[in-house]
């Protein structure tokens, strides 16, 4: 028996190896490489000791429910944890109405499954999260791009992009966003235009998915915490999925996200989950609560974004001294990327061989592009090196540049 | 905006509260309820002092990837211990064809998502588990039952549903066997059906996907070791989907199963994982790994052997006692369940109620049924309870059939 094709669904021709998973790869298989390319948080800004204390006190046994199953929708002390974080956000959100996930990606493909229909769009920013075009391909959506500028998605391309695929008789169910220091540019989308998309969306009558994971990351010398705002917050009409994540503010091995939205739409996602793995790991949403209760996120969090902050530093002036001629890019707001456009004519594709020979790797921009574009970008992470990696993996990337341009020259 | 109905996908249609994790709902909405509803294993059997200390050397900080991202298909160690747990059970594995799920639940998910497409049949055991129905209906299969004897399913009338949905035009992907004290009924398949059931899938050219969660919890008195190998350890053809998990052994607080099987599909299910949850939790990964390397499985997996056995005698003689009369059933050979027949035409829908209000419930049986028959019997699952609770049960359910009986005589 060798041919296993009859067997496929039509579904898992959607499927593609991820581009990011891939550079994972290559850099599991490598001694010596700087990697730019997934976006890790930091290992050493793990919260350890309060992780190591609580995981002593949970597994001492007097309450079994910390290895059993759990509810689908989560373990509810964590799900009045998540609304409370919502609510410092400004959010006004129902436990009823949250859903613990298995990472936020769980989120996008449970929202996935029940939103999109094949040939359904999704409107999305030109460029846009991999994993959330992942999902939603895997789902059969059609991805329709729309162009960014530097306070977000460009409206009036929304309007045009919109109006041309309703003329062509295509159903548009939502629209998904990266407000806050977006994967990847690291932009954020302004106030104002939050308050127009609202609108917009209304009009139009389309979904909005609201990815969030960064929001707490934002640099205090470039970013007001009121610029996050999320959209969720200002939703009066019961139209925004929003979603969020303890991966980047306590750690990503414990994969535990959440998303807030209408309750018609949740509870069929609560559904979809008892399909998909029946409950997000347990030890983990209680690791999770405890270090909520405990007060974790207000003490750790302020340390993460300074220390994340002087990574970007690190990372800005090191691509200023080496590179500042050969490539530019808009300073980070928040988050873990800066992304950065190649000079004369140099694409991300065809660099990455020569960054690999000198021992650097990063994502290529056309990952990011559902249409396809965006050849001369590059996402450079910053989150998980230390300055000194940081520093000599832009001295690699100046060399490969060096490469790319003699060859180019012979 | 009232109406999202429109948002909402076709595939959404077909999903459905799961009736056991209904009965969860209530077991944690009631104060003293005797559960013989959810499968859960006894927390008293979790082997919480070894995962105490294991935990506290793995969050030290030492090694930065205990809570960082891992590769989708699974932390590489412990994708070799469960090839080591697979050769074990007389299978010849490869680590490459071998990709960690999130609970096996998450198998049967990503299973579905590649092979079926809406309509497609996949023929299932009456009854047969309701994880695999709801994963399989979620994607939209056509779920055609065969009927069951003591031995397992029924091969001639696997012959005849078969060539009546191929005579319908209809496209027959996968057998669906849970071999080995099978839930809801305990039963196994006879090693002589196996070889059967292998040689006539291989006629009809589908696959078997084979779910044996309960593999290592067979009763020594009256089932040898060796009647528990999997159809997968005799799959000459690449044929079998092989599923299994660690949630009865060790516990299902952390979230994690396996899938081996053909590269062609096991491929593609890593790509679906990477849209579902970009990878299972990495602590709970470790947790797992560290336990299999420091032999726990060899050490504790007798001792919950014989102490289900223990709680199955109690049940099943607590029943004989109380019950012998009013409920027939064949004394499960390992697992979790004691599937029981109700005599005298009372229904386990017309029964519940009574036994929900003398303070014990089950799951009834036509939840298992994919074609809605099996109103007789209900499964009383004797995993969870001390033994003292068992025999409270049963007592509250013979109650509870007094009262049945007394309404139907008023």
């Amino acid at each position: 028996m060798t041919n296993y094709d009859s067997f496929l669904s039509r579904a898992s021709g959607h499927l593609k190896q991820s581009a990011i998973r891939q550079m994972g790869m290559v850099l599991a298989g490598a001694k010596d490489i700087v990697s730019f390319a997934p976006g890790y948080p930091a290992e050493d800004a793990f919260p350890w000791d309060a992780f190591r204390a609580i995981a002593q006190e949970l597994l001492g046994g007097s309450d079994g429910s910390v290895l059993q199953y759990g509810p689908t929708h989560g373990y509810r002390p964590l799900r009045e944890d998540i609304v409370e974080i919502m609510r410092g956000r400004g959010i006004d959100p129902h436990s009823d109405r949250t859903l613990v996930t298995t990472g936020s990606q769980q989120g996008l493909d449970l929202l996935a499954r029940v939103l999109i229909d094949p040939g359904d769009v999704i409107l999305m920013e030109l460029p846009s999260y991999t994993g959330a075009i992942t999902a939603f391909r895997a789902a059969g959506a059609d991805l329709v791009g729309v162009r960014q500028e530097s306070d977000g998605i460009n409206l009036e391309h929304l309007d045009a992009t919109a109006a041309r695929v309703r003329r062509d008789g295509r159903t548009i169910k939502a629209l998904y966003l990266v407000p806050n220091f977006q994967n990847p540019t690291g932009l954020m989308i302004g106030l104002d235009k939050r308050a127009a998309l609202l609108d917009w969306a209304s009009r139009q009558d389309v979904l909005v998915i609201e990815d969030d994971p960064y929001r707490d990351l934002y640099f205090v010398d470039v970013t007001r915490e009121e610029e996050t705002r999320p959209l969720a917050a200002d939703d009066a009409d019961g139209r925004v999925l929003y979603l969020s994540s303890f991966s980047k503010t306590l750690a990503p091995g414990l994969r535990l996200g959440w998303v807030h939205g209408p309750a018609a739409i949740v509870s069929k996602m609560e559904m979809a989950k008892q399909a998909d793995d029946l409950c997000s790991g347990v030890l983990d949403q209680r690791l999770v609560h405890e270090a909520c209760k405990r007060g974790l996120l207000a003490t750790h969090v302020p340390g993460l974004r300074a220390y994340y902050q002087r990574k970007r530093d690190v990372m800005s002036h090191a691509l200023e001294r080496t590179l500042g001629d050969r490539l530019s890019w808009t300073p980070p707001r928040g988050g873990f990327f800066l992304w950065a456009a190649l000079a004369g004519g140099v694409t991300g594709e065809a660099l990455l061989p020569a960054a690999r020979a000198r021992g650097v790797i990063y994502v290529t921009g056309s990952a990011f592009f559902v249409d396809g574009s965006g050849q001369e970008f590059i996402r450079l992470s910053f989150s998980a090196p230390t300055p000194e990696r940081i520093e000599e993996g832009v001295r690699r990337l100046a060399l490969a540049l060096d490469d790319v341009r003699a060859q180019v020259r012979l």
